[in-house]
């Protein structure tokens, strides 16, 4: 029925807005009882009022009684060109139904439980952008709220998989995640090296920092760029076994992209959306073993073992629904890993571990997470993982993989640590008393390091000169603050002066 | 500190968004860990740097990467006016925090109760319009879900009344409201007149129709102008007691739009806000005395008598905590109220009635609401209400009242019913056996008159020729549809076609 369509003249917007969206006058609005968010069908002229046809195309609505005239209708440059509306030319305009997603969203609100189906038309208008930010919002809010059931994880991780570009690899294909809170836990950077050099295929994709001062993303590019495609990673990891790129351009699982940039505002992070998050993200690309690292502890973003154990059980039962094995670790969440923190200074870390003489903990952390990934994907025999782990890293060939990581993805194969130089702009932060290094609080060293410029300057950040059970001597340093520029490095120092995250006895 | 501020080149969008929205591009926003929807200060040139400046703006973030080059900012119509920024000069862009209420938001997502002031901040937050559709939408899911607490609701109410306009009258000011979801019912056009006529005070503020054929505000309008100011309120109402005008124009209660125009596409209508939104709006028209109409029963809003008292009594509670008293009157809400059903047809049989010809069961509907509002507040002796109210309608100082009030609202004061006619094209529905009409069904008779092209074509709409408990012959009319072109007409019948309205025993 499009016996309610209207004529209207056409405006073009000169601007990009990424979702199809029109502008009507608020009289016009109002004598065809829309309201902004409504939908409608817009229509160029010459095929209105013909049933089934499919010139049309669904935009939303705004509203305004500015930027358009009554009669006008404002259409931005991406609807336009799309349909080839021309400026001045006459479109029709008809109130269109929502899409059905919306009465699943309605359902969710409303605490009822979701079917299969219904999420993965949820999921399916996410992806193609049929739905509006107040939409968007409404399902993340009541999401967080009401929770997922079992059976509702497990669609919602198989509806992103499957809106998602898919990769598969021939043979064993791995994969690892930490649940993030610990600055300076670049595992990933050593791992991927060493499993990929001894033929286990590994294709890292990593996020970028959002509250940290630095992802395993932001840090790898200090050596390689890391936007790819699904295709790029293909090439990659069928020429070396592995990568490590950033997860962003490749259109895996791409619902979550658009679900974070509506948690992120709102600092939500609800439970089964995380879980189905990670694992659809494994499974988009065609992981058989995932092994998850749970830091927990005081410090941390998980404080005691028995959520820890809880939050590692969930990742292991929905891994198993999707057909991949799932193991956790939990592991000491209650001080930074390594010495340096900040884009540079972790790359600077890695890259020096790998050449034999990297920050002990973690050298020792990396090798016994790879050790079982190998043991737990049936790769070696228990006991043997760890012990072939190190002695890929101690004979070099793991330092000979990343550099052949490095060339695929376009960066200097032959980068040593000393061409990793921190800002220019540095500070000592001196002990007052001597004794020995108690506790380095995690997140007053990000919040120093983010202060100082990281990870938005690569270079900024801060290096510990002594760790937890280090001894330290009255005025000796226990970490350097660098930075780009002298003010924020004053930034950074006027934070640490206030509160000191490390703690001498 | 502003030691993280940045310069980037303006560029001004020619567009009024309503909001202080820029544009930044991909890479700059990386760059400085900005995200969409993150908030920045915008200081114009010469002003950075200067901790306490006041020329800076604050503004949400929208990222592009076709719309801005790197370097640039793009600056909307608004904002750019009110920072007198020029094309191409330089601004200085730095991170900003969210505002104080965002917090609260997610006090509210996490079920907590809310205090009264971080509820007038939330309020504050949304009439100066610094949330975004995220957030609003955000607090009206979780409000929506949790509910809100009795103390909750009251700061709620009086946080909605205080950041909006005031009028006060002199002596007992009555108002009128009712929980809707009854076609044709409006008693608001007799009542006000009734009441003006006895020297009391009635400023009413109507709404227009959402998903019903007709709002109190657009019937009114087929007799005069209903956009006017709270000034102008206030200047009919002590010229003449009262007025009937559209509530959207007055920025009484503000907050309420801006909800609004979140809960709509949601289809949420939370109770704690519907309770507050009401009450605020009366409040802030200086209301001493308010009566609550709720339909109830079958075919309404409200199925049971049970949740009827429920809701009634929530009225009279929250009225009497902002010092109005409350009355509410369970009614009839199982069929329409008066023969007419869309804007023309209503104000048909409102003047009709006033002239003494109206439809009974509107008559009186109206006639003993006037009478419970002159004996609730006071101004009559009880069983006295009903006998004036009638006599004022009899005797036709109603009328003489109406015509008052459309003529100070910019209308013809001398209109008659014969004036208004309903849509050209027309079609009887006959009754295919002899009987008596048992029911009508009012969600169907909406979506009739909806179909037929109310409201936004006012003249179209229905008539219903037999109502409730009356005799039909078969092949008698029992209602007419009145369209305003032949199309809309067909779709109005294939409707009642599909599913008759009306059921004949």
């Amino acid at each position: 029925m499009n016996h309610s369509a209207e004529k209207f003249r056409a405006e073009i917007i000169d601007i990009d807005v990424g979702k199809s969206i029109i502008l009507l006058h608020e009289n016009d609005a109002r004598r065809m009882s829309i309201h902004m968010g409504d939908r409608v069908l817009v229509h160029k002229k010459g095929c209105a009022y013909k049933k089934g046809c499919k010139c049309g195309e669904v935009a939303l609505v705004d509203i305004s009684d500015t930027m358009v005239s009554e009669g006008e209708v404002g259409l931005f440059n991406d609807l336009a060109a799309e349909m080839k509306v021309y400026p001045r030319s006459e479109v029709y305009i008809s109130p269109w139904g929502k899409p059905e997603s919306v009465n699943y969203i309605r359902k969710l609100i409303d605490g009822d439980e979701l079917t299969k189906s219904e999420i993965e038309t949820i999921i399916t208008d996410m992806v193609e952008d049929r739905l509006s930010d107040i939409e968007m919002a409404a399902y993340v809010t009541a999401s967080a709220i009401h929770g997922f059931t079992k059976s509702e994880t497990v669609a919602l991780t198989w509806a992103m998989v499957n809106t998602g570009e898919k990769l598969d690899f021939d043979g064993i294909t791995v994969d690892k995640h930490c649940v993030g809170g610990v600055p300076g836990n670049r595992t990933t950077m050593l791992i991927v090296p060493i499993l990929a050099s001894l033929g286990i295929k590994i294709p890292k994709t990593s996020s970028r920092a959002i509250t940290s001062p630095a992802g395993t993303a932001d840090t790898m590019e200090v050596l390689a760029p890391v936007h790819y495609s699904a295709k790029d990673v293909k090439r990659f990891v069928d020429k070396a076994n592995g990568c490590l790129v950033w997860g962003g351009a490749l259109n895996l699982a791409p619902a979550d992209d658009r679900i974070i940039k509506i948690e992120y505002p709102l600092s939500i992070d609800a439970e089964g959306q995380v879980l189905a998050s990670i694992i659809s993200k494994k499974k988009s690309v065609g992981s058989d073993y995932v092994l998850i690292d749970i830091p927990y502890g005081h410090g941390s973003k998980i404080s005691n073992e028995e959520r820890a154990h809880d939050l590692g059980k969930k990742f292991v039962w929905l891994g198993g629904e999707v057909g991949m094995k799932v193991k956790y670790l939990l592991t000491d969440g209650t001080k930074p890993i390594g010495r340096g923190i900040g884009p540079v200074l972790e790359a600077r870390d890695a890259l020096m571990a790998l050449s034999g003489d990297g920050p002990q903990d973690l050298v020792e952390k990396s090798i016994m997470m790879a050790g079982e990934l190998l043991e737990f994907s049936k790769e070696r025999r228990k006991g043997e993982g760890v012990r072939d782990a190190k002695k890929c890293l101690e004979e070099g060939s793991a330092l000979e993989k990343m550099r052949q990581i490095i060339k695929l993805q376009g960066g200097n194969p032959n980068i040593t640590p000393y061409d990793l130089k921190p800002g220019k702009f540095s500070k000592q932060i001196k002990a007052e008393i001597g004794g020995k290094v108690a506790s380095i609080d995690n997140s007053l060293i990000s919040k120093i390091a983010r202060a100082a410029g990281a990870p938005k300057d690569p270079t900024a950040g801060l290096y510990i000169d002594k760790h937890v059970g280090e001894k330290v001597g009255a005025g000796e340093p226990l970490f350097t603050v660098y930075a780009q520029n002298a003010g924020k490095l004053e930034d950074a120092i006027e934070i640490s002066r206030k509160q000191s995250p490390f703690r001498v006895i």
